[in-house]
């Protein structure tokens, strides 16, 4: 069961991965009541002197007091000559209430840098859960001491755990590299199951390395990795107001420092850091709200990238393509729409749909080949990909979603109450 | 029970309404088994000479080959001195159909042109159903005969059930006004309940009127009402590849033509329209796939009218907004988060929200007012109206959607077998 009850995704892995410990980062959760009781539902996250930090945070214009905050104080810049904090609780997003959200904000950091001794510029905080109420942030404020004293290297797993809200399994990934005179290692935690449709980032997501990287190279292998892993992921096509992105680099490695990353140190680093963040959008989509099927569709031949990203959206948020997976029904003819309102240029008569390796429609007909008891039976798997070829050009996106259930119903029609 | 054996739609009028006879058009629908047998499935309607025809229809870039042939005939001028027809099927849309999808339309609107004695290039076609598969117009020329011996004046009734397909209930909607030296009617059908995010008009409406007037005021009367109509309402954010709405003026009343659509008698005519059109555009969103509420999101404040459009599609298409309305939460914080996701400008402390008179939320925050017993008490109703002023300027649209229930899962998650 999930923390809210629910069952667990059937597109959950196994297990909760096993994390390397990144040595400079601690974790502690604890249950401070926010909105329901017995559940931890805060973390906090120490991050160790001489860190960089780097963020991704939503585009909504109604983003919450939180993601105002971090990207206030990451506006000074990354660098964390004295270390750095992060705040996270579930059960309240602290969106949408006014002045009195800063207020919130101010003063849980507040308290957490003077128990932890750090500038309150470098306390991050994050809140998901109802939009529009107000955050009881003394209960927060009781229980920093005991977080403070709860500080762990192991702590990752039950961290990922505290931060969830209608998630149903808890998310980590990890890679460790091997770096110019030693290992390198990444972990991240991510939270999100609904009001998925990240515009920079989604839900909660903490990555940590022990890698040497300054600051603006740390935001700038962050960022490149933004659109093929979390701006590439859509539940429900709900962009949230707290989606947030925060990775820290303890610089504890024994391995070289990373100065540069065309070079092939700086090359392995990005590259890894973007397969655990993809590993953890992944992990999101495969947590959709009422999810059975995890969908990849892959776009070429658009004429841009923009406009393979507009036409990979458009399958990945309609909800008679979603529902038509849902159901199992091969209903290719819901691609063929979603193209053509997606708004990108397409030619219909250069259209080429497959499903998995069976080409569907070809040459904006159905393909002499297609076989709709193969299509079916391929519509029967967990695990789906849909490729869009547009024949016009060299334009490619990627994109994963998952169906629309039953389940997401009866999630959505009454979470608040 | 609809016609594909689903149950009314709660929101459905208590009956079909009394249509006016318009002059100069007849109806006649028959049962092709273009999908199923023992239902109408196909429409023939006769335009008498001297009138003249307007439409409107989808941007999909995959439209339906019937769409691209309406819309070369029409470049050619909207006067018909010899007349004109409309034929139309269901249970099949004729789109993503290649070569053949032409073919199909040459014989089907051929043959009409025959029997009626028509130009062909004034009979029109639409088809609605499948996409993908060929239509098999055999099936439709076996019986045109029957059709043309059946056109009949008050044949509408019948045709607007002809051409259902998962709708629950036929639509139909008048308007009589008063011209210069009698009356002018106006009458009109339209069919549509899923794939409903209108693109220039919604899946298929046919509207007629006796009034005299000339092809390029009559298709500027059209097109001056689709942004307030079949523009501003959506089920599920999906855009058909069939959307069309023909609009023919027959001249048969006795009132004075009309010669300018700012004199007075113009401007009663276009208002007269847009109203029977605008009553179309609600029936289709009270027919929307599993809708158990009609919802308007009127929008005001906006720093423009596209961002007020923006900012009411966002809401108006945004699943978890309509999964609390289904599951009668109140849950306004999603409303804020559609807000900040459209794009549009918001400033978060100049936000208003309203259900129905009731203030939520305003200046960034929980109204002082706000009552969730009062709330919860008016989201009970079959019929809702969210209000949102933005507080930046004077951009306003009104647009109007459905919720999203288990019944549109039901119905989408295996439509095609």
């Amino acid at each position: 069961m999930g923390k809210a009850g629910l069952p667990v995704s059937p597109l959950a892995p196994a297990a909760f991965p096993d994390l390397p410990v990144i040595e400079g980062v601690q974790f502690a959760s604890a249950a401070a009541g926010i909105k329901y009781q017995g559940r931890t539902d805060v973390t906090l996250i120490r991050i160790a002197p001489g860190s960089t930090v780097a963020g991704a945070f939503t585009r909504s214009s109604t983003r919450a007091a939180c993601i105002l905050d971090n990207q206030a104080k990451l506006a000074q810049g990354g660098d964390a000559p004295q270390g750095a904090a992060i705040i996270i609780n579930s059960g309240n997003a602290n969106a949408f209430t006014g002045a009195r959200g800063q207020e919130s904000v101010d003063a849980v950091t507040g308290a957490v840098a003077q128990s932890l001794d750090l500038p309150q510029g470098r306390v991050f905080s994050s809140s998901t859960g109802v939009i529009g109420e107000p955050l009881p942030h003394d209960r927060i404020l009781a229980v920093v001491d005991d977080l403070v004293a709860g500080l762990q290297d192991a702590g990752a797993p039950d961290a990922a755990r505290a931060i969830m809200t209608t998630d149903t399994f808890p998310k980590g990934a990890a890679a460790v590299i091997d770096g110019e005179g030693g290992p390198i290692r990444i972990a991240g935690i991510a939270k999100g199951s609904g009001m998925i449709a990240p515009d920079m980032a989604t839900m909660l997501v903490y990555v940590f390395t022990d890698a040497a990287v300054p600051a603006d190279l740390l935001q700038q292998a962050l960022l490149s990795g933004l659109d093929s892993t979390f701006n590439a992921i859509t539940v429900d096509s709900d962009t949230s107001t707290s989606d947030a992105l925060i990775l820290a680099a303890t610089g504890r490695a024994k391995a070289a420092p990373i100065t540069d990353l065309q070079e092939p140190a700086g090359r392995a680093f990005v590259e890894a850091l973007h397969g655990v963040m993809r590993e953890l959008a992944h992990l999101v989509v495969r947590d959709g709200e009422g999810a059975t099927k995890f969908v990849e569709v892959a776009v070429t031949g658009a004429a841009s990238e923009a406009d393979a990203h507009k036409v990979a959206m458009a399958i990945a948020n309609s909800p008679l393509v979603k529902t038509a997976i849902a159901g199992g029904d091969a209903n290719w003819g819901r691609i063929v729409a979603a193209v053509g309102k997606s708004g990108a240029e397409a030619d219909r008569d250069r259209l080429t749909i497959r499903f998995g390796d069976m080409v569907l429609a070809e040459n904006g007909w159905r393909a002499p080949s297609y076989d709709e008891a193969a299509a079916s039976a391929y519509m029967k798997n967990a695990e789906l990909r849909i490729g869009v070829d547009l024949g016009l050009g060299q334009g490619a996106r990627t994109v994963w979603t998952c169906d629309l259930t039953h389940g997401y119903i009866d999630i959505n029609a009454d979470y608040r109450s």
